[in-house]
């Protein structure tokens, strides 16, 4: 059995703390069995491993989260970028032709895609074993599940069932339909109708047919060079709703979108995370603090404070979610990103009146990893070590680099540079222009 | 005729943006005539100007703020700090003696004292008119500015009056009571009574005997080292009580203290300062935002926003005094100082396991400025400089600095810089102790 997670998602009303390259399933805000904080990603892997799903998992997402997926879950997790962004079917044609293709999985191996964002409970797992089951027992080509609907939303797509099997529970399915008007979904619920919960399972060889309707290839490589070529649909318009032979398997526990502020405070074990004072007259109010400076609030009733190098948010809970009406004007370069070496974050921007800017940050490179060999053509760079040791190259020299060592790379000068143990330095940046797109790469072997 | 301005205060109310170094009357906050915005002492100096009393004006003071009034009064005002904090009748003593033994001011000269932060109206300085008038003609040694109540404070002085001239409204005083209860408060109101307002007016020599009660000196300088020889007692308790003949002038308009942030923002003209966004659902919410990221309000209801590198105020309006009972919590270095030189923020730091830290500033030096020769023993200090041109002084060698050049400054290395234009750098200091006090100051010849 294989798992393909997929994982998109723009996260804009999780502002500040998602951002471009950050978002809301890679926030390490849950509360942990480990008394620690996880993200959404880490739920999931977590909750598969708990229900003894300890099968491969594949992640299937867009290049800019690729650092952030390998650093939260390891380097045992495949993942597969999609070249440009399309849509669900696209994604799941080319995370199904690397299991075939890289993995050499047969076409009988049964996969499991699913979301990983929504916020479950333990027998959600136990429902994907039925599913995978179901296919293993050849029950139907497409088999889905069904998620209990609690109120009739105009929001979600439903699975509308035939015949059920009393034994197991499961469905043949009737049809599909997507996000009907209130009254509709009210005679859906009152008629046993699921949401459609975006988890599949079916054969490889099921997937791979697909495939081959729009790109015919023998490689990954050529398959994903030819991305544009499927077309920009999703899985449930293209696949189930066509599909011949689906069935449903039925899931009645906690399923939620922690995708606003209003549903994550929910699940979030204290009121406030960071250095933040919430006075005694404060009610119902959750602060997330990822700055240093601290928090004060006197009498907050029903906010949500959310604050990140990117901005700061402070909204009435119920409201929230309108923080996507601000996502334009608030859309700047991310001040904070996750990346395969470490991480950095913008602690300070200045321009100055014929357009030459200042940048700071604070940089992590976690240990053994390094970043790139690079150049920047606009952009001079100072770099002061404050902890730990590693290797810098300029220009081809390398030298040993730690605390206390300050290093100017003009621009122009090619540099690279690899921690040993965990090296952290402040950048300063300058020039006309201080974008994280003027970098120029080139091979370095250490 | 002289004015001696009182600037004291420690200014923990209206944190995050006063601090230690910035009191309230530093925060250009108050719409202006110009457009522009304005800090309390820039206010009353302005209105001083309107009024046309264009007599000199002496600032007494603390140590820690001779910088930001000469920043934002200019070098033609006069500042007098206290070598130590005691109360206004020793900083009235110093000064007087100021005037005496400094500024050559004779007996006769008439004085005007009055507090920086009330925030009145143009009749409040046609009363000082009227008081310095008082005094010129001989009608009291002593006159003082009564504020009409406009409600029965228990926290005001009163000053209970006796007989009126008809002609000029001026009253004698029959005796002062202190903070009664508000009954009694009531009582006072009905009787004519008025506020203290701080404001006296009164012949130089009338002060100076006083002033040798405790200190017998030739020079102001030897008055100003024995200043623990004065004793710890308001004005109020010390003159104006004991006063054979006082009267009182009195003054009917706007005179408001706008120490906490609800009745600051009464007086703002704008709801929200800095990069804000304000949504269209919020409601009597006023945000001001020193930080360069952005602040995003979704249905704020009475709240005040503040935010500043020193932290981050969410506030009940009401409440918002609250803040003094979290000032020993949020008590740190201050993250922003304005400097005779200039100004610097703080805009990151971070501490390692062992002790070791680094704090990185962007600061400015105003053109023609420069900063002591100085050393530091626990830090190093990285410059990078990003605007403007100057001198550097390194181990008593003198480079020209400017855009694009770096510095690095170990610990142990006497440093200057002039600024030639304005000159903005950002400095990374890293040591095991990065405090403001770790400075030894040299004499240096430009």
């Amino acid at each position: 059995m294989q798992i393909i997670l997929l994982s998109g998602g723009s996260g804009k009303r999780l502002w500040p703390l998602s951002n471009d390259s950050r978002s809301k399933q890679f926030l390490k805000l849950l509360p942990a069995p480990d008394g620690m904080r996880e993200s959404m990603v880490q739920r999931v892997v977590r909750q598969l491993g708990a229900a003894d799903l300890h099968c491969p998992i594949t992640v299937a997402t867009s290049e800019s989260q690729k650092d952030a997926i390998t650093n939260q879950l390891g380097d045992g997790i495949a993942v597969v970028t999609e070249p440009s962004r399309r849509d669900t079917f696209p994604a799941i044609c080319l995370a199904a032709s690397y299991l075939e293709k890289e993995a050499g999985c047969g076409r009988d191996e049964v996969v499991v895609v699913m979301p990983c964002d929504p916020y479950t409970e333990a027998d959600y797992f136990a429902t994907i074993a039925r599913m995978a089951d179901a296919v293993e027992h050849r029950v139907a080509d497409l088999v889905l599940m069904g998620i209990r609907p609690t109120y009739p939303s105009a929001k979600y797509g439903y699975v509308i069932p035939d015949e059920r099997d009393s034994a197991t529970g499961i469905c043949r399915v009737e049809r599909f339909t997507e996000k009907p008007d209130v009254p509709t979904a009210e005679r859906f619920m009152a008629e046993g109708a699921f949401w459609n919960g975006g988890v599949f399972a079916f054969r490889l060889g099921y997937m791979t047919d697909q495939v081959r309707k729009y790109v015919e290839a023998n490689s990954f490589a050529e398959i994903r060079s030819r991305y544009e070529e499927f077309p920009k649909i999703s899985f449930d318009y293209e696949v189930a709703e066509k599909a011949a032979s689906v069935a449903v398997v039925p899931y009645a526990g906690e399923w939620k979108d922690l995708g606003t502020w209003n549903t994550l405070t929910d699940e979030l074990r204290d009121p406030s995370l960071g250095n933040v004072i919430l006075d005694e007259t404060s009610e119902n109010t959750h602060v997330v603090n990822e700055l240093e400076i601290p928090i004060l609030c006197i009498g907050a009733k029903n906010l949500v404070v959310a604050a990140s190098c990117d901005g700061i948010l402070v909204s009435e809970k119920a409201q929230s979610e309108n923080i996507k009406h601000y996502a334009d004007r608030l859309h700047r370069r991310p001040m904070y990103e996750e990346r395969r070496w470490g991480e950095y974050k913008v602690v300070d921007t200045v321009e100055f009146a014929d357009g030459y800017k200042a940048l700071t940050k604070q940089l992590t490179i976690h240990a053994s990893k390094c970043i790139s060999y690079q150049v920047h053509r606009h952009r001079d760079e100072v770099w002061t070590f404050v902890e730990g040791t590693g290797e810098l190259v300029l220009d081809g020299t390398v030298t040993p680099v730690g605390r206390g060592d300050t290093v100017r790379i003009a621009k122009g000068v090619k540099h690279a540079v690899r921690a040993i143990s965990d090296l952290v330095f402040i950048e300063v940046q300058s020039g006309d222009m201080l974008i994280e797109e003027d970098i120029e790469r080139y091979d370095w072997s250490w």
